[in-house]
């Protein structure tokens, strides 16, 4: 026979039961029912945190999305040459998915059923926009090469970036937050990278070190 | 009201209607009334063609491993520097995902619920390290940089193609297969290349183009 925990939860920790929850039955596919099970207190107990699952929803992908947006506000994403700045918010892209790696995990698998999944695949789409047009201003300072798709690298760097979710484990094996960052921005910065000139035969400003960002 | 349609199905037709169903709905969500609303046939003509919906998936995610197996049998995969068949099979494997866009989208969505799934997996797995075994080749004769971790690449180079499935449309607007190919091969392999040796001072191999593949 099980008894019913008493209700010791605070906001914060219902939503990390609620969070593994929807991660792994899907949120279309967890009911309050699932959700009082998990956490082992009473549906009642539940509404007297929140007033439902879409609630829980908006909070989970709301600390997704304002870790995200929250490096945008940050000074080596505000200041500087655009393909550094760009270059500082995948490194930190990286950080903050696998600091907060349940709740960007639901974010990215909002489908859009919902108000709230509507509004997340939104603002989303907000974010995505920003690091794209850091990666125009890149382009027009002449640090990337003029001859990428802004669209598609943002989509293939960030679907670089999102499939971490699927595969990263944090349990203290294997690699961490810093070498998984390091490998990304090689990969996507060096990947466009403009060659450094070999011969300084032709008039022009000196050769840019790739490391700056050279996508 | 709505009449069943006759059954002029041939099992390739209609497994293309269940790979719609099990990507909008899921496969756990999918029924096999749902099947049959689809196809608008009855569930008994279903039956005449498959044993049951595990066979349709079994048959769908076989189109695509087999796409993706072919591809480690075409010449340029198997003959020549491993870095240039590296470049290969990753240039293929977008345009097999592309090709086979909905049966590769159904793979990359399997759970591991039932056999057929955990088949899935497992091939999906083998393909993943015979792609990390050419990386590893590439590695050992020089032509990637020897810091790199060969699984913590491969996962992130198979998350940038995997991503495909999430945006890639192929309504004929916006760009294309080559396009996109391209991109993902530029991208993955400049990103790790051996930056050219500006200065011929030091003894050694003369500096390889990054255009074989730089990774």
């Amino acid at each position: 026979m099980t008894t019913a925990k008493r209700d010791t939860y605070t906001p914060d920790t219902l939503l990390s039961v609620a969070v593994q929850v929807f991660n792994e039955r899907g949120y279309d596919g967890t009911s309050m029912e699932h959700l009082s099970r998990a956490a082992g207190i009473s549906k009642s107990s539940i509404y007297h945190h929140v007033a439902g699952k879409e609630e829980l929803l908006r909070r989970a992908v709301s600390r997704a999305l304002d870790g995200l947006f929250g490096i945008l506000d940050e000074e080596h994403a505000r200041v500087g040459r655009a393909a550094e700045r760009l270059e500082y918010v995948v490194r930190r892209m990286v950080e903050v998915l696998i600091a907060e790696l349940p709740y960007v995990t639901l974010l990215l698998r909002v489908r859009g059923n919902t108000d709230t999944e509507r509004w997340a695949l939104e603002r989303r789409r907000d974010f995505d926009h920003r690091v794209a047009d850091l990666l125009k201003a890149a382009a027009a300072d002449g640090d990337v090469r003029a001859d990428i798709e802004v669209r598609l690298v943002t989509r293939l760097v960030f679907g670089m970036i999102n499939s971490i979710v699927e595969w990263y484990r944090p349990d203290g094996r294997g690699m961490n937050e810093r070498e998984v960052a390091d490998a990304v921005v090689q990969l996507a910065f060096g990947g466009c990278a403009r060659a450094p000139e070999l011969s300084s035969a032709a008039p022009g400003p000196p050769p840019r070190t790739p490391a700056a960002c050279g996508c």
